[in-house]
């Protein structure tokens, strides 16, 4: 993702979003880590532009010559990277390069067509395939995403805590934990828009909006009138520090999001990597959370005002301080995770939420590591994406849903087989009646 | 430390010192590490000035912004470091800042006053606590530390040592090898004052310069002076290597030390830093080393002229060859350790020597590692000042001794016990005679 | 190596080569591999000028002072690597520097008077002694290097490869690896000669020319010429890849080499350090090698077409595809060596060659690792360099063969003894004759 403009600025002047995707598989730490952010940020682009379809515009068959190791892409992976784009809302899969250049920097980045001329070659069969196959998805020209979360990415906030000086020199990790959090939703097949802090909450029944470091004027009420109708929130540490111009909001953080928190947040501790803080769920506590965790790099001491707390440090100075808490508010509640999450505890937490907030997945089934199922609809007619990011073959069961295969016709029931990345795209419903 | 000017050259012109003091705790290697940085800072501000106290000018209550991680201060570490300067010698303790800036740079340091404005911040009750300490210490106010060992630590030197191209590019760690023999002493509760190379040495029964590469004008004639009348001194490799041109002596190293060490060096070996060589103490040393020790870095191959030997290499080409060699000069007698420790060599060896010339600590007692005891006194009247720099408490025998407390004016026998971060101020002797 | 220039296009001008030559021994990893590396580039400026003798021109008799740990050279390095610079063809041992220097940057770079303008150091008495070892090397003024193997080491080549960007950014160490298929033959005495890749094949039996990235108008010409009329051509990925322009071949890699080669490199792999593929030698393979072998870092994709497979992939996508091919060519024949040893395969494999091709070695005796010998002649009378690059003692098994060590005039039966770092000059056959 370029950090260096805001798409918030630019998006009312764009009629059509477009995408470089170069994301770097077969690297550490492992292929499904990258694939989340690339949903992320196809997530992202897509929701610009309120949702309306998105152009992949450049992407390598092969290798890509500019990165530490430009390994050749395995087979699958060119076809399931593509599909992956359309399941967020692409509707192109453009190719850089066409023809390999033969000389200069680009000699050795991916083509369809390389320096041998031939047609004969495993990539350019690759594609050839994937066009077939992308002619069967006619059907879904103009379908959409419909997402009832929003995962808040500022581009404002990016920026001032790359620029600020302090607590920690490294490992502010704003876009990386963005994306963790995005994690537990891709992992369980809910849909999510990726969406800046000024953006229409009305359709969304949870936002989620870690590292809210800054406040621009109208956000914080807005956030609020989210709740009090209803909604979901959650944040985390280091959230309402600073207002637009990066001055630090007087009278106790977070700043303006202390009524609808209800709690004072009064020091920020920061860890070592290799140094942990334990964390343990209250007895009782809302999400039946178990635990215990462990919190790493940041460690917000935070009191509780008018909020409940759901779980407590169980280490350190601040032992018993408030780790997790929740505030009531109108109809809805904000949710305030005051650590950084050093091992399992995003993955229970959302996957509690989520349960309580009847969000409901593409596919009703726990999904292996690795593996996501995206969806868009017309509103009438809904098409799966079965994506597999692990070079293992995995099963999926389907219940008593019956999807039919757009690559052959074929109806699928019982279960769905992906070989070592593999991808299929599907209709719900049975092939018979149309 | 700041090593772009000479400190020598500046004490003349100077009414006060003043030192801003930024130590980096609760990070690697261990809290007393940095302590002992700050304690050899400490002396060498006050010593430069004859010993005349000096200000605290800048410290922060919290986390400092800038550090790689700006961990909160631990609760306690604000006071004991507090009382750790002006054990040494410092009669104040200001503040880096007052009120937390709202913005740039700065706005992530530590604060009395919190962007809270509150004055029920722990921070803010810490500083309020300590002030009321500081009360109580108005007797200590004129009071000096009396130091019978001296550390070399020369400025001109450093500057030498670091532009030198060879023997090894990094790890030549002239000012960390400085505060590693300074260690010793501080461990053991032996008062140091650290002076430049030209300080005048009447008042010192011991006198340790490591690595004292370059040699001014009359340093050797002052030493060898020193020795004479009765004083012992202490060097190691790399030591009379350049005039104060940096222009090597020529006719053998250490230069015009070489009479007073009584040796030749002929060749100095460096290691890597996975590589060490054994070294062996004589049978029948002078101060009882056991031994066997490792020499690690640099490993000097000296000849023995009128030194004897004390220890020799017991590894490597130069097996026995000499490693530790003392000369006896008139009165005194002049150590040369040839080698850099890569084990506890250092404290074996001042451990030893301290009970040859009778240096007397602070408090007689065998001290936990990380804990020291330092002293101010007025000729009449002396002040302990107990630090415990662990996470851990700890019980310091007392033995007959008895101390009053200044916070409470209670009276001490038996133990002083310092709880996690602890420290203490007490006069010695009983509260009821005053 | 300087890379600044490339010597092929010097040569016409030169009348005579002069080396400095600062290798790094006692460091990582291993004091043999350093050697190795003199050895290359001895053999390189040698062959330079058709072979005539070349100058050492600087050398260090101690220490070297720019480098990262500038340990002092151990007994015997000294005169051990001035050795082996006339054993590969020099007729001189000059030095940086005379007498040591007193200041600025090099003075604490090894010298052979120093500091202490002494007489009996350790060094120069080092010098001493090989001063009156040279003067029994009169006989060998003007005696030649006779080798029937060349290895390609083209600086343009090197220069191209360097500034590719992709398909790895880091590890594609042409030079390195140039070394590495050159210790073949070090290891087991077989003379070689450095050459780049337009120089005169005619009078070699074997041309190895590892990762031949770029091919100048008539290079593959003129070794398809050397392979018709009887000669052994042996390349691996990454070879024929680019013209003198830097641009890519187009048709098919690799380029003008694949008549040769017999083979069509459809793509090239790239592995992380960490990982590797395993390579399994073809049943009955031309070589006899056993295996299983470990390709890393670069593995090509490859399509016999009319070579032979003599190894193939064990592993990844690629399993089963050709990783060793061979194809004859009119008198000789052309290997192909698909991937980048991770292992010991190059050993194995150039064992296989040179007992195939009768390759002489100049003493016909399994060496121990960290040995070689090497040999100078003027075409009737022979001298043996005998070279131990280890601390520990070895002992040579001598056969039938008689020599006579120049150093004391003594035969030598049996057996050759080489203390640590060890070496000696012989003449071939007995002293009684002369």
């Amino acid at each position: 993702v370029f950090t260096s403009y805001d798409p918030r600025r630019w998006a009312p002047h764009l009629d059509v979003c477009a995408y470089d995707s170069y994301p770097q598989y077969h690297a550490r730490p492992g292929d499904w880590r990258t694939a989340v952010e690339v949903s992320f940020h196809c997530d992202l682009y897509r929701a610009l532009l309120g949702g309306r379809p998105f152009l992949l515009m450049e992407t390598t068959p092969s290798s890509t010559n500019w990165m530490p190791v430009g390994k050749l892409k395995r087979p699958g992976i060119h076809r399931l990277t593509a599909l992956q784009h359309i399941a967020h809302g692409a509707e192109s899969v453009l190719y850089f390069q066409w023809r390999a250049s033969r000389g200069a920097t680009e000699k050795f980045h991916g083509a369809v067509v390389s320096h041998s001329d031939r047609a004969d070659t495993r990539v350019f069969r690759e594609v050839a395939d994937l066009g077939r196959l992308l002619e069967r998805l006619e059907p879904l020209v103009g379908t959409r995403v419909d997402a009832r979360v929003a995962v808040v990415y500022d581009k404002e906030t990016h920026w001032a805590i790359d620029a600020a000086a302090g607590p920690r020199r490294d490992g502010r990790d704003y876009l990386p934990t963005c994306c963790r959090h995005y994690a537990a939703f891709w992992r369980r097949a809910i849909p999510v828009d990726v969406v800046h802090a000024d953006a229409d909450l009305g359709r969304y029944r949870l936002v989620v909006a870690p590292m809210l470091y800054l406040l621009r004027p109208g956000v914080a009420e807005r956030l609020e009138a989210f709740v009090r109708a209803g909604g979901t929130f959650v944040t985390t540490y280091w959230s309402g520090i600073a207002d637009e111009h990066d001055l630090c909001f007087r009278g106790g953080f977070p700043g303006p999001l202390r009524p609808l928190l209800g709690l004072w947040a009064e020091e920020l501790d920061v860890l070592y990597d290799d140094e942990s803080v334990p964390v343990a769920p209250a007895a009782g506590n809302t999400l039946g959370l178990a635990g215990p965790y462990r919190a790493g790099v940041f460690c917000d001491l935070v009191h509780a005002e008018s909020a409940c707390v759901e779980a407590t440090y169980a280490g350190e100075f601040y032992a018993g301080r408030p780790a997790l808490t929740v505030n009531r508010c109108g109809q809805g509640e904000a949710w305030y995770i005051a650590f950084r999450e050093a091992d399992g505890f995003l993955d229970d937490f959302y996957r509690a939420l989520a349960a309580r907030l009847d969000l409901r997945p593409a596919l009703a089934a726990e999904l292996p590591e690795g593996v996501t199922v995206q969806v868009r609809t017309d509103g009438v007619q809904s098409y799966l994406f079965a994506l597999n990011f692990t070079a293992a073959p995995v099963s999926l069961p389907l219940g008593d849903q019956v999807l039919c295969a757009l690559e052959d016709g074929r109806d699928l029931r019982g279960t769905l087989e992906l070989g070592p990345f593999g991808s299929a795209v599907c209709r719900l419903g049975s092939a018979s009646p149309l």
